[in-house]
C-alpha cells in the first residue's frame, strides 16, 4: 500500500460535490462519486463530508474494512498525506454541541445544503454568508460604521421575556390579521431591499411569488432589481406596497407614484431616515469589480472617487431637502395610504400623526445608515410613554432585528401591527422563491408555538401584559427632551 | 531503536481502556495494561493517561529510565509518529487551572471517570456529554429555539447573594422537610423527565431505588419508559408522585389516574405548560435512526414529516385545549393532592389558588417548551411582590437551573417547599442507581456546607433575609399588567 | 516540475514589498516584482499578497494556467515547501465578515497600506500597532495601571444613542464653530502629546501643517519634539494654542510664556492632572535602548532606578505644589485666555470658573495617570446634574475615546464647544502631514453623514434632546458627595 | 548543512535555563549557555529565549550571520526539526500588546524572573502559578464552588471610580497610620492563611522579617507552618496580631491565648466565618502525595474518606459551636483586643459592637467557604446605608480582592482603617522575604501615585466624596431584611 499517491489535503478538499466526490476513510482516499446515490444510509450523509475526513463518522456506522468490501478498487484514489493537515483540515464540522446556539451543519464552500434541512432564519444568514456573492453577502449584511444599531436590533428582542398564561383552549390558531385593510395570513411583510439581484437573478420576481404563496405583501423598492410592472405581474390579483425614495428631480418621483398608482399597488411607504447615506465600512473596503445598473431609473451606478462600496455609488438621487411640508406634495400625487418609513422617536411618531399619514413604520433602516439610532422595538416602548394615543389612531410597524417567531409575537404585543423583514428575506433568495415561501412557513411555525405556550390563538389578543420588558425599560426616554440637561444651546455664528 | 515501529497517534488513542492501556513516555509507546492494576500510586493515575502521552505525569513522579527497568520490552510496542500529532493529541487535559470552572478531569471518549471522582453536578454532565449516546445527551441537554430560558434559569441563581450570619452553634444539621406530608431527608424530588432509557436501560426503575435510598420523592412521567408499576415495585412502601399530560383521548388519563389511584402514589403533578410543542433545533438537527416506544402507551413513535427530532415525534397525544375548567374533572378522578406544574406568572398563582390546587410547581420546562419564558427563582420573586399570601395557603416548588446545593437554599429562603431536578439526574443515571445516590449525596453535602456557613440548623430557619437579591429584582415585575402601557388591543377580524 | 527548489514560507514571505514581490499561487512560488506595476487589476491587488498565498484570490479572477502563460519562466522561483505551513501563514487576512468591526486588511509587517484605503481612526491605530516602532506604539497606547479608564473613555460614548429627527432639509451642512473667538472648520482640536517624533520626525510640525489645512487647532505641548517657533512657523497665521506644564523652576514657566505670548498663540492651556506620574505598565516593561532628549528643554531624559519606561524618564520637572492660588501668578504672566486642562470633577469645573477662567477641558489624561478617573462624557454630564450655569458661562471641551464623527456630535450635543483628540492624531503621523489631514476629512465626513441623519444642519443646532444617553445616566453623581455615606473622617496623628 | 542533526522543539525546549542554555536562529540551534553571560545587550534578553526560537528577536538587532562569526562551530548542535513544531513552540510570549492587561513576560516553565522585574502583584500570581509546586499553587488560589465570591471580591474594586480633586499641594505625602495603637508606615496588613510553607520553607518567618522592614503587621494564624514563638523572634519589638481559629478542645485555645498574651502579641483576631468547611474544587481533585504537619498542633492532617483535597483534610477541630455568648469566654482569657475576622452583614457589624469587641474585619475568607457570600467593599457600603455610627465607635477592616495601591485607597475612603491582603503575599513569598518586601513598596508606590492624583496629602483626607460607588450601589442592600419580601417562614417539624 505504500505505492499509493500521497494527496494533500488542499487537493482532496476539491473533490467536496454530487458529480465529484472523495472521502477519505481511515487515511485512504476514495472517490465514492458513483456510490453515494447508492449509499443505504441516503447520499446526504455522505456529501455532508466530500472531500473530507469521514473517519469518525464511517466508524460510528460501519465496521473497519467494509468501504474496502464495498467499492472496486479503482476507487481508492491514494494515502492522506498527513503532513499537510491544518486547521482548516481539521475542524470538525459536524459534532453536535449543547450550545445556546445550534448552527446548520454546512458543506464545503459554495454548495448549499437541502431546503429542508433548514430550521431558523439564521441558517438562511450562515449558509448564504458562505454560498452567495462575496459581494453580495458583504453588501446585505453590513450595517454604519460600528454596526451596534444592526447588533442592538436583534439583542433587545432577546432582553424581552414572555409572561405565559396558562390553561387556555388553544387548540385551533390564527396568525392572520389586515395590513392597511389589505388581509395577510401571516403579520409579516417583505421590506424593500436593493440590489436583490445579486443573490438571484430573478430577485423581486420571485420574493412576488412567495408573497403570494404564503399570503403576506411584499414592498417593492424605489431601486428594485426589476421594473415595477413585471414584478407585480408575477403575482395577479395579490396586493403590494411601494417604497418611495423622494428624488432630487421631484418629476420622477412624480413618474413613479403615477406608475404606482396605474399599477394598483396597495399603499407608500416615503423613506424619511435616508437623507444622509451611511457608511457601511464593509462594503467600502470591497473592491467593486463591475458597473451596476439600477433597473428602475435605468442609471449605471458608478463608483464614486472612494473607489469602492456599493452604497458609496448609489442614492446620489436621494432629495436631502426633503421635509415636512413636503408630504402634502405626495399626497397630491396618490390617493393611496401614505406610511413614513424610518421613525425613531416618539416625537416624530406625533408629527406623523398631526400630518395625517395612515402609518408609520418604525425603522432604522436595519442600522444601515445612522448607527446609534434606537431599536424600533425600544421606540414603540417609548411611544406607549410618550403618545400611546397613536396606537388607537393609525397603524404601527416595526422592523429590524426580527429573526424568530417569537419576535414578531413580542412586537405584536407592544402593539405593532406587523413587522417587517428585509436582509433575512434576501438571504433566503438564495434558494429563489422557495427559500422565502420556507422562510415564511418557519416563521409562521414558531409564532404558533409560541402562541400556544403563552395561551392565545389570534393575534387580537396579544397585549403589553403578555411581555416583561424590565431589562430594557431603563433605555426608554420618558420625555421628549433628555432627562435633565436644562442647558439650551445658544446658536453659533 | 530506530527499527521500532511508528505508531499514529490515532492508532496509539485506541488503547485507552483498563482492558487495553497504553501510554507514551519520552516518545515510546508501552503497553501497561497487565502493570496498572500493580502500579504503586494506583491504576487510577495511569488510566487518566489511557490512549495518551503521559510523558509530563511521568516525569513529575519518577526518573527517566525507571520505565525501561520496570516493564519488559516485550511491553514496548513502537515509537510515537510526532508527524502525527494534532490539536487532538496535544490538548492537556490534566493540568490544575486557578478559574472559575474547575471541570472534571476526562478520559477518552467513551470512558467514565469512577463515580467517587465525580464532586459536582457539572462532573455528570460533563460525563455524559462525552460518554452517553449521542443522541440521549442531545435529547436531554438541547431547549427551545434560542435556549436563553434554560441558560437563564442556571445564571439567575448565580446572581443571587448570601447574607450569612455568623457565631450560631451549627454543629448539629437536619435537611429534612416534608413534601405534601411525606417526609423527605432532602428538599429535592426527581422531576418526571421522557426517554431515561437512553442512557440507561433500568431508566425510573434505578432512579426509584436511589430515591428510596437517599430519602428524596421521585415523581413518574406519562412518559416514563417503564410500566408505572413496574417503576414503584422497585421501591416498596415509599412514596411517589405522578406527572399527567391529559391526553385528547379523555379515557386514557382517566384510565391512567386510576391505576395511579390503585398503585398508592401519593400526588398527581398536572403539566400546565406544554400546549405547543417546543421547538428544540439540537434534537432536530440529530437523523434519527431507530423507532422509539412510549412504554406506557405502548405506541411507536415515528419522526413527522419534519424528518426528525424526538420532540416533534412525541406529544402528539397532549390535549391542547385543557383549560382551568378541565381542573374539576381531574379532581373528581382522584382523592390525591393536585399540583400545577409549569405556572410562570404570579397571575397564574393566584388563579391556581382560587381553584383550590394543592401545590404549584414553578417552572418553565427546562427551556424546553417556550424560550423567554422566566426562571421559576424570578416568578418566587414576582410572587412575594404580586401574592405573598400563596405562601400561608399552599406549597411552592420551583425547578430549572438548580445545580448547587447552595441554590437549593436560596430557593427554600425564598419560600420554596422544595426543588425539582431533572436532566442532572439523568446525566446521573449514566452511572445507574448508583449515580443518582452520589448526586444526592453531593448535594446534600453542599446543603450542609451552606446552611452551617449562612447560620441555620435546620430548614424552617430559611428566610427571605438571608439572601440578597439586589442584582436580579429590577427584572421582576410588581404587576400583572405590563408596567406602564396603557394601550390595549382592539380585537382583530 | 519536481526538481524544482522547494521553498520555506519564511523564506517566501521575506519578499513582501514592491521592489521585492513574491507570490505563491497553486503551489508555485512566482516572482512578480516586475509585473505587478503593469497588472491590469491595479498593483494594489497584488501586493495585498506579497509574500503570501494568493492561490485564492488568483482563482477568484483567473483562469489556471494563465500566470503561465503571462510571466517568463525565470519568474518562477520554486515550490512552496507544504511542510513549512504554519499558523501564521495559512491566517486569511482578506477575508470580508460580517461582525461588528471590519478592521483594514493589513499588509505584511512593516507594510503600511495607501492611505486613501484607511477609511477610520481605527485603521490608523491598527497600522500604527504593527508598522510603527515598538517602543513609540507602546508609549503611545499605554495607560496608567489597568487601563480601565483609557477602555472606558470609548465605550462610553458606544453607551449614549442618537434620538434622529425626520424631515429637515439638510441639502446644506456647515461643520465649522469658534473656539476661544478663533474660527475653525471642524469642531476638533489636536491634543499635545510628548514624543510625538518617535513616530515621525516631523511630528508637530507636520501637524501644524496639516491644522492649517483643514482649519482645526493645534495645541503645543510643553513637551514638544521641536521648538514651539519652528512649529508655528510651518504654518504662518493660523491660531496655535500652548499646553503647560508648570515647571518647579518656576522661572522656567514664565520664560516659556513670555515666548508663548511673544509668539502670538492664541490660549493656554494649564495641566492640572499631573501631578502624580501614571504608572504605565506596558511602557514600564519595555526595555529602553536609547536615550531621549527633550527638544525644548535640552534636557537629557534618564531612565530612573526602575530601569525603564518613557513615563518614570519624564516629568520630574512637573511642580507638584501646584495649587488654585498660583493661578492668579499665571493669570499675571499673559494676557491670553486661560483654559485648565484635566478636570474630573462638577465641583472643580464650578471652582475653576469662581477663579475666572476662560474654559475648561474636561480630561483625564486619556487614562494615562490616573486610572478609575471618570471619562469626560461623564463628567459633561455630571455638570448637567450639579452646575449646568458653568455652560452659559464659558467653553466647555472634553478629550479621550473619541473615535468617530458622531463621538464629537454627541459631546457637543451635551454641551461641549470642541473635541479633543490626542493619540490618533499620532497614529495618523505614521503618513505624515498627509495622515493628519486624512484623518481630519475622515472624521468631518463622518459627523456630516451623522448630522444629515439626526436632522440638523450646523453646530448650533447640537441640543441634549438628540441624544439618548440613559444607558450611562446611572453612572453620573447627582451631589459633590457620596450619595450615602455620612461618614466623615476623623484626621489621624 | 544538510548533515546537522535534527532536533525536535520538545528536545531544545529542555535546555532553558542559565546553566543549560539553547536557541534556535534561523533554524540552527546554538548553545549559549557559556556566551549568554558576556552577551552585550545582557543576559537576561537571551535567557528570555531560552529554550525557544529567537529568531525574531535576533532580527531585531542583529545582522544576518553575526552569530557564525561570534561563536564557535562547536555550540552548533544542530537544525531545527520543522515538523516538531506546534502551537505551544509557536505561541510568542514577547510580544506587547495594547491590551489592558500587560502580564509580565513569562521565563520557561519553572524558572522565575528576577525579582526587579515584577511591577505589581498580578506578576506575583503568574509566576506563582508557573514556577509554585502545583499543590502550593492550587491551595491558594482556589476558592469554594463557583468561585464566584472570591472573582467578585476583585471586579469589585474595579467597578468604583475615582473623584480626583486638582489644584493641591501634594509635594509632601505620608501613608503612615496606626492599626489598634500600633503605627504602620502603610495601611495594610498580612492576613494569616494556612499551609505557607508549601511555597517557600521559611513560611511566616519570612514574613515577619519583610513585615518589619516594610512598616507593616502580620497577623500569625493559627495553623502557621512554624511556632508562634518562633515568627515572632524574627522581628523583636515588631508588632503582631494573632488570629484565632476556637478549638473544639477549649483548652488547647486556652494555652495558645496564654502562649500569645505570653509573647507580647497586639490583638487576637477571632475567626467567625469558618463553621463549615469550603468545598475547594480545584484543590478536591489534585492527588495528596504526602501528609501535612501542622506545625502549632502538632498533629498530623490525614487524608478524609474523600481521598483529596488540603482544604478537606484540615479544620477538623474547629469548633461549630462557637457563638456570640462564647466571646465573653475569650474575653476572659486575654486583655489584648479582639477582632472579630469574617462579618458579612451590617446587622452583625452592629451586633459585634454590641458585644463590645475593639474591631472588626470585614471579609469572606477570600472566598473560599461560602460561595456566593459578598464582598467586603460592598459590606463597608451596607454599613454606611445601616449602622454608620459604627465607624465613629470602632476600627473597620476590609480584605479580599485587593490588588492595586488603588483598592487600598478606595477602602479608606469608604471608612475602612486598613486592609489585609493574603494570596499575594503568598505569591510574593515564592521570592521569600525580598519578595514580600518588594510587594509592599509597590503597593506603597501605587498609593502615593494615586494619592498625589486625587489631591489627598494624608490618609486623614479619605473619605467618600472621593469615590464614585454608583456602579456597584444597587447591589447595597438598605435594609436587614429582604427589601419587599414580607413572607416569615413557619417552622417545620
Amino acid at each position: 500500500m505504500e505505492s499509493l499517491t500521497l494527496l494533500s489535503t488542499h487537493d482532496i478538499a476539491k473533490h467536496n460535490s454530487f458529480g465529484d466526490c472523495w472521502l477519505v476513510v481511515e487515511g485512504d482516499v476514495w472517490d465514492v462519486t458513483g456510490f453515494a446515490p447508492q449509499h443505504p444510509g441516503g447520499a446526504s450523509l455522505i456529501l455532508k463530508h466530500a472531500g473530507r475526513d469521514a473517519t469518525k463518522a464511517y466508524a460510528e456506522y460501519h465496521a473497519s474494512g467494509l468501504i474496502e468490501d464495498t467499492l472496486p478498487s479503482s476507487c481508492l484514489k491514494g494515502k492522506l498525506d498527513r503532513s499537510t493537515i491544518d486547521e482548516t483540515w481539521t475542524r470538525d464540522r459536524s459534532s453536535p454541541t449543547a450550545s445556546s446556539s445550534h448552527p446548520i451543519q454546512t458543506l464545503p464552500d459554495g454548495l448549499k445544503p437541502p431546503l429542508h434541512s433548514i430550521i431558523n432564519s439564521y441558517d438562511f444568514e450562515e449558509i448564504a454568508a458562505r454560498t452567495a456573492p462575496k459581494k453580495a453577502y458583504t453588501f446585505y449584511s453590513t450595517a454604519a460604521t460600528d454596526c451596534w444599531t444592526r447588533d442592538m436590533n436583534e439583542s433587545m428582542y432577546k432582553r424581552i421575556w414572555f409572561r405565559p398564561r396558562i390553561l387556555h383552549d388553544v387548540s385551533r390558531l390564527d396568525t392572520s390579521t389586515t395590513i392597511l385593510g389589505n388581509k395577510v395570513k401571516v403579520p409579516t411583510f417583505i421590506c424593500p431591499t436593493g440590489l436583490a439581484k445579486m443573490i438571484h437573478p430573478e430577485a423581486e420576481k420571485a420574493l412576488a411569488r412567495a408573497a403570494k404563496a404564503t399570503g403576506i405583501i411584499e414592498i417593492l423598492s424605489t431601486s428594485a432589481s426589476h421594473p415595477v410592472e413585471d414584478i407585480v405581474a408575477e403575482a395577479p390579483d395579490h396586493p403590494f406596497f411601494f417604497q418611495l425614495y423622494v428624488n432630487r428631480d421631484r418629476k420622477k418621483s412624480e413618474e413613479l407614484l403615477a406608475k404606482v398608482n396605474r399599477l394598483g399597488l396597495k399603499a407608500v411607504f416615503v423613506t424619511v431616515d435616508a437623507a444622509g447615506r451611511g457608511k457601511r465600512e464593509s462594503d467600502e473596503r470591497l473592491v467593486v469589480d463591475e458597473p451596476v445598473i439600477n433597473p428602475v431609473t435605468g442609471e449605471r451606478i458608478l463608483p464614486d472617487k472612494k473607489g469602492g462600496g456599493l452604497t458609496r455609488m448609489r442614492g446620489s438621487y436621494l432629495d436631502e431637502s426633503l421635509s415636512w411640508k413636503d408630504l402634502a406634495w405626495i399626497r397630491s400625487l396618490t390617493t393611496l395610504p401614505i406610511v413614513l418609513k424610518g421613525i425613531t422617536t416618539a416625537a416624530d411618531a406625533r408629527l406623523a400623526m398631526q400630518y395625517g399619514v395612515d402609518g408609520i413604520l418604525l425603522s432604522n433602516h436595519g442600522g444601515r445608515n445612522l448607527d446609534y439610532s434606537p431599536p424600533a422595538i425600544l421606540v414603540l416602548l417609548e411611544m406607549h410613554k410618550l403618545c400611546p394615543e397613536i396606537f388607537e389612531r393609525m397603524e404601527v410597524y416595526v422592523d429590524g432585528g426580527i429573526r424568530r417567531g417569537g419576535d414578531v409575537i413580542k412586537a405584536l404585543c407592544l402593539g405593532a401591527t406587523a413587522v417587517g423583514i428585509g436582509r433575512t428575506f434576501l438571504y433566503a433568495l438564495n434558494y429563489g422563491s422557495e427559500g422565502a415561501e420556507h422562510l415564511v412557513e418557519l416563521l409562521k411555525d414558531e409564532m404558533e408555538s409560541v402562541m400556544k405556550l403563552i395561551g392565545i390563538t389570534n393575534l387580537s389578543e396579544c397585549h403589553p401584559g403578555l411581555v416583561n420588558t424590565l431589562d430594557v425599560d431603563h433605555l426608554v426616554p420618558a420625555t421628549d427632551w433628555h432627562p435633565y440637561a436644562q442647558w439650551r444651546p445658544k446658536p453659533r455664528l
